[in-house]
This record gives structure tokens, C-alpha cells and sequence, in this order.
């Protein structure tokens, strides 16, 4: 049975009890779709962040216990990405993430992709961060704009089949 | 100036806001010490855990994305843990961490160590967890004995110039 309420818009939530940012968000993809978007470099390079940056995989190694590294460029600079796959399966991954900008805050974050039974996958991502004070740092940050931006592109890369 | 509350014995609490176990020890050693007794695998495997277990290294690359894998053997079986390194400087470990009997619980843990200055140096480690039930399941599951036995361990073999 298909769930009532559809999110064709990234929904980013607070987590009111632990300091955890979630996100849901429904493509017209395949599960098997979503994960490649996320772990060939190429593909996720091309859509990942706001319209106004474009990245470049420094280092990218998808398994338990590989790493990541991406920069990614604006008019104003640069600016890097880093962590480790700690779990890669076929629907899930779990790895942490540093802004280097910011190399104290490290946060652990968890992707899955919900098969939704109607051709579309439903992305379901957390970030735990160590305090409330860090997520709602990154709540503050401007961090949508990315996102929906970010999703938006990869839609229409999923519309285009490039993925 | 040196701190008035001293920690021979491990004060493990839980912190009231977030799900995180913290640890505060107290060893006659050096930061230096300390780190070497964590990212050295041999020294490693010689002290940490339980008296009743012994523990061998599988994977172990010290390094910003490197990977860890041990196993700890006791009579009634074997328990793999794994994860990865984040970062590791010269007095600070931020590491992904999985028992592998459950799987899908990983936590992000810190450690870092802080010199006294009187030839004692405070080890502080944290285990951050998704929830408040993960958290409490660790508390609850003896991990107490492990972690004093094993720095009862640590105090011997720094005694004993081993470190």
C-alpha cells in the first residue's frame, strides 16, 4: 500500500529528543537508482549540493571501512568534504561527515532508500551530530538550499536517464 | 594547576541531554603513552576488554579514513567489532564503532587525552548513539567490567615500562 503523504519537496526535520537532522524525500527511481546517484562518483559529483557550486571527488573508495574526500567550488573558494563508508549495503549507507571548514564537527549520517512499490523510492537520511547546538548550527547554515537544489537536479538527471 | 577530583577508577556517566556515554580515567603515563597504547594494535590487543578474553587484530590502519577490524575470543565464542578512523592526531581519536553481533547499531566515538602536567594524563571518551535506547542498552550490558579490567590492564603494562 502506497503511504498518504508524499514528499516530492525534501521534508528537513529537527528530531526533537536527540540532535539529529532528518530528511525524506520521494524520487521517480528505483532503490537500485538512488544508490548509484550516491556512490558512482561521477553521478553524485554532477548533482550533489546548490546550483551555485560544482565538485570534484578527490578520493572515493565505496565499502565498509573506505573513505570519501570531495571539494567543491564557488566563485568565493573552496571547499572540502571528508569522511569513511563505515557500512555500504545494497539500500543503506552509514558513514561520517566533516565540513573542513569545521574539523571538530564530525557527524554520523545514515542514508537508506525505501521502496515505495509504485516506481517510486522514498530517501530517508539522518545526521547525528554530538550536540544540539552543532544540529541546529547546520539547521541555521542554509544547509536547504543545497538540498532541495541538490534533489532537484537529480531529478531531472533521473528524468533524462542518466542515471 | 592540577584538577582536585582525581579518576584512578573509570567514571562512566550518561549524559543527560544526549545519547552519549562518557568516560573520564586517569593513568600515570603521557599523552604519547596513552595514544601509543591505542593505535599501537599489538599493545592494543594486550590490554583492552575483559581479563577473561583475549583479542586478535584482523584490519588496523591508523590513519584520517583508515579502517580497523579485531576479534575478541572468550570460552563461549568469538565477537568481531569494526569500524573506521575519522581523524587521529597526536592526542585525539574520532572513530566509527560496531560490535558486529548487531550490526546496525554503529556509534561515533572521541577520544582524547589531556596531560595534568604532574606526569598523569585524563583519558576522555565518548560514545555517541542514534538514541537514548541504544545508549542505555550499552549501559546496561556489563560494559563496565571490560572497560576496568581493561585499564586495570593498562596501569600494569605502564608500570611495568611496557608502554
Amino acid at each position: 500500500m502506497s503511504p498518504t503523504t508524499r514528499y516530492p519537496q525534501a521534508a528537513i526535520e529537527a528530531d526533537p529528543t536527540v540532535p539529529i537532522i532528518r530528511i525524506t524525500r520521494d524520487f521517480r527511481a528505483t532503490p537500485a537508482q538512488l544508490m548509484r546517484a550516491h556512490t558512482d562518483p561521477d553521478l553524485f559529483m554532477s548533482w550533489v549540493g546548490p546550483d551555485s557550486i560544482s565538485s570534484k571527488v578527490i578520493e572515493w573508495d565505496v565499502r565498509n571501512g573506505g573513505s570519501w574526500r570531495y571539494v567543491s567550488t564557488d566563485g568565493n573558494g573552496e571547499y572540502g568534504f571528508r569522511g569513511c563508508f563505515h557500512t555500504v549495503t545494497d539500500d543503506t549507507i552509514v558513514q561520517t561527515f566533516t565540513f573542513e571548514g569545521m574539523p571538530d564537527a564530525v557527524s554520523l549520517e545514515k542514508l537508506w532508500f525505501e521502496d515505495l512499490g509504485d516506481g517510486t523510492t522514498r530517501l530517508h537520511a539522518q545526521s547525528l551530530c554530538e550536540s544540539f547546538e552543532d544540529r541546529d548550527g547546520w539547521l541555521a547554515s542554509g544547509m536547504e538550499v543545497g538540498v532541495n537544489e541538490g534533489y532537484a537536479h537529480l531529478d531531472r538527471i533521473l528524468e533524462a536517464g542518466e542515471v
